[in-house]
């Protein structure tokens, strides 16, 4: 037996690590959210702050900031799971109908048949026909084919999977994925997960992050240079910047991706938040059915949904759902495999994501309370988005675009260049100092824009606008008496009046 | 705008597609599943076959074969979805204890406290330390640390989550993976897919398909000429090979794993399903906690479990978790930052898991029929292993070992020369085309032994011991039938029975 010293060195250490996954970086559930978890406990154990509670502004988590969940969404996945509820006269009948159909295309051929378990790794089929009536009905008729839905557990997994599948890490043809800036860090960590070229194309801050089609032309010219590009990834409604993208804007990127032989990957999980009255969700798919056959059969595509955002919020089941458009058939039984390796989506995930695509009628019982809530909690969130937006407008220093959709407000902040300065010699991004001094002094955990993205020389946060009105209202006075205080410290707040305005 | 033909090729084809998407292979849900499928809807459109259904026993999925779930199980997760069912009298006390407990543990800060939504990436807290008890309990005092307990979606999540840490594609530096053979082919999928070097070990049918440690050697010493080994996987009890590890095993496996440097990957999904009287089920962890503290505080080793298996066979709601022992907390930190981009595993499938760690206890009202419905999906199961075993041996040219645990048989089947002669002129494998052949005249849907791999010349089929003990022995009989019908149709009858005896 060979001797081994007993401060034995881990035969895996980061230096034997897979290297691609030491590039990866996820801001959202990063450092700063460490720390706050970290200061939470304290409280709890009774240390003290000058605050009493950890506000996390940090992620897209509805019901942890007290939103109801939709009363039918649940009790259809309740019966579901316990069908023995079938008989109880305390739930509603439009209910049981759904989740009698749902166990029944589930079970498959046993004789009990009512009892969930491994579905087919697409997806139940039912749920599949029903987001494809869905989907038809919301783009006003464009056709959709159920065989082209596959339910994912959450949107990322479609997302990566269908990265997974085009993208290739090889030397000698390394594929370049277009992504916004700033963009969902999911896209960044699967590029350099999967050893792809992240390639950046900038959102227009001055135009409300409008995506600028010029500026894709740019990006992809510059990276043709040194890689492949093939993918082109588009957040709409934006996350993080909340903007709601023009049927034009569409069309012109729908254009480019033709011209260019790019795969569109349409991120539309936020389809159901839009708050700005003159702005309207348009799918790429919708938009590019209207630009004719010549588009409509060629340009591929995939768009991706989830039942953790919308209205519904339930981001525990990791439902979700891609369709997608114009897959050459081999490709899409190699999607088919490899999603068929993870056997299937979880089932309580799908049943959510039915009941998104399959409310209540207004001949059903459930429709009355279903619509209620339905309408309180997007009607809850757009007078958030307005009283983010004007709040920190306030702010000397801080300019926020309209939060148009999403759930999410991303300001600009002005950082006086002593703090710009001081970051650096921590060695630390200074909208990082930022935030993480936000959160030691005023309890409020916002992610830096730097773990999304931004022009070289801003500096953002991202914060959801989900807390309730009240607690979002503390928030942001607490943010503008921070950010007053921050600036009066580096005697900057002349300056920062001037500079961001 | 350039000119397109109005055939257009699409943009991304098998050419342009990941190379190592299309070297994935997964068999228990390829081919011949897809045909059954086809199958069974032309019979339920009217078609005819000499038989009137299909009988999957290609995957372990034990409610479709029509087993009863776990009352208190699913007790526990609807009321964790639906929580005003904890006002209502027809729920038992317990689970509405544990339901209450683990919403508090998952809402975090929200006051309603009572919806769960996204879980901390690694799991629910309350569930992790659930698990860890759990675990010192099933390995008789061996302590385990909660913190290093992940929650994780279904078992299959886990291992892909380690292998991906682990091993790097990179041409300088290819990891070598070893498995067994024949395994389950999410890990040939798996290193597949991360264009890793799969460095095979046999297991030993002739003796019950135990693992050899001599043949790990011989695998590594081989591999050692063009890869770096780096993983050993095992899985025990096996899959699909239903043999259940000595501890002399183990510790042989261990002292390999330390001697050569190896991570331990020791996939115990099986851990509750072991039927021969003969047989008991010892976890790597507690093996190499006796071996002593050289051992206990060196070897790297993670192991799996799920809420899919067992006697629960929840495969729906996508519960697992997995046990990390002597990582590097650097590797750690890693880890927990690849899991947070996922966001988190499914709650439902974490409640899941709770209650299979944290079963109902004698003064409590459900541990009644909790050990009932236990006793009865157990004792069913080896009674099924039994039959299975027995009928099959009774086939001339089909010869089966025992089932000591796991969920499946894994017979060698004789197949006449002529016969693979004729599969090779069809470019198939010959066992791929018995079991086509099976199906097409029985419906019975089996998995070829060249979907888990076999040694070169012999052949197997995987079938799972699911099925009703009614439909087993109509099913096995058929086999038998069928098997004769076969050797007689290439007249070798005789040679079957001389050459697997």
């Amino acid at each position: 037996m060979k001797y081994r010293s007993t401060v034995t060195p881990k035969l895996h250490s980061l230096n034997t690590l897979n290297p691609q996954v030491k590039a990866v970086e996820y801001a959202v559930r990063g450092p700063i959210v460490i720390k706050a978890g970290e200061i939470e406990r304290y409280l709890q154990e009774g240390g003290k702050k000058p605050f009493t509670e950890v506000i996390k502004a940090n992620i897209g988590d509805a019901h942890a900031m007290g939103q109801q969940p939709i009363t039918f969404l649940r009790q259809v996945v309740a019966l579901c799971t316990f069908p023995e509820l079938l008989d109880s006269p305390s739930f509603p009948k439009d209910a049981k109908w759904r989740a009698r159909r749902i166990l029944q295309s589930c079970g498959g051929q046993s004789i009990e048949g009512m009892f969930w378990s491994y579905s087919a790794s697409k997806g139940v089929d039912c749920i599949r026909q029903d987001i494809a009536a869905y989907i038809e009905q919301r783009d006003q008729g464009v056709p959709a084919n159920w065989e082209n839905i596959f339910l994912t557990t959450g949107a990322s997994d479609g997302i990566v999977s269908i990265l997974r599948l085009l993208v290739s890490g090889q030397a000698h043809a390394r594929t370049g994925v277009m992504i916004p800036i700033p963009q969902y860090p999911l896209y960044s960590a699967a590029i350099a997960e999967m050893d792809a070229v992240q390639v950046n194309y900038y959102l227009d801050e001055d135009n409300c992050w409008a995506l600028d089609v010029h500026e894709l032309h740019r990006a992809y010219q510059t990276a043709k240079e040194h890689c492949q590009p093939r993918v082109l990834c588009i957040i709409n409604p934006g996350n993080p910047t909340g903007q709601v993208q023009s049927k034009k804007c569409i069309k012109d990127v729908l254009h480019f991706a033709y011209e260019e032989n790019l795969f569109v990957m349409a991120d539309e999980v936020y389809q159901d938040n839009v708050y700005a009255p003159d702005c309207q969700f348009h799918s790429f798919k919708k938009v590019l059915y209207e630009m004719g056959p010549e588009y409509f059969n060629s340009v591929e595509l995939a768009s991706f949904h989830s039942s953790s955002k919308g209205y519904t919020g339930e981001c525990g089941f990791r439902g979700g759902f891609m369709e997608i458009v114009n897959l050459d058939p081999e490709v899409k039984s190699q999607l088919v495999k490899m999603l068929s390796v993870r056997l299937c989506p979880p089932v309580t995930g799908q049943a959510a994501m039915d009941v998104i695509v399959n409310p209540p009628q207004p001949d059903e019982p459930s429709h009355g309370q279903f619509y209620k809530e339905k309408g309180l909690v997007l009607g809850a969130l757009a007078d958030k988005a307005k009283l983010t937006e004007h709040i920190l407008n306030a702010v000397p220093g801080i300019k926020c675009n309209p939060v148009q959709g999403a759930m999410y407000a991303f300001p600009r902040i002005f950082i006086p260049p002593r703090a710009v300065e001081e970051a650096q010699a921590l060695g630390m991004q200074p909208d990082m100092m930022y935030c993480l001094r936000l959160l030691e002094e005023t309890g409020i955990c916002v992610v830096p824009g730097s773990g999304f993205g931004q022009r070289e020389g801003s500096y953002h946060f991202r914060m959801t606008i989900l807390p309730s009105a009240e607690k979002l209202k503390v928030l942001l006075e607490k943010v503008h008496d921070f950010h007053i205080k921050f600036l009066n410290e580096y005697s900057a707040l002349d300056e920062a009046q001037r500079s961001v305005s």
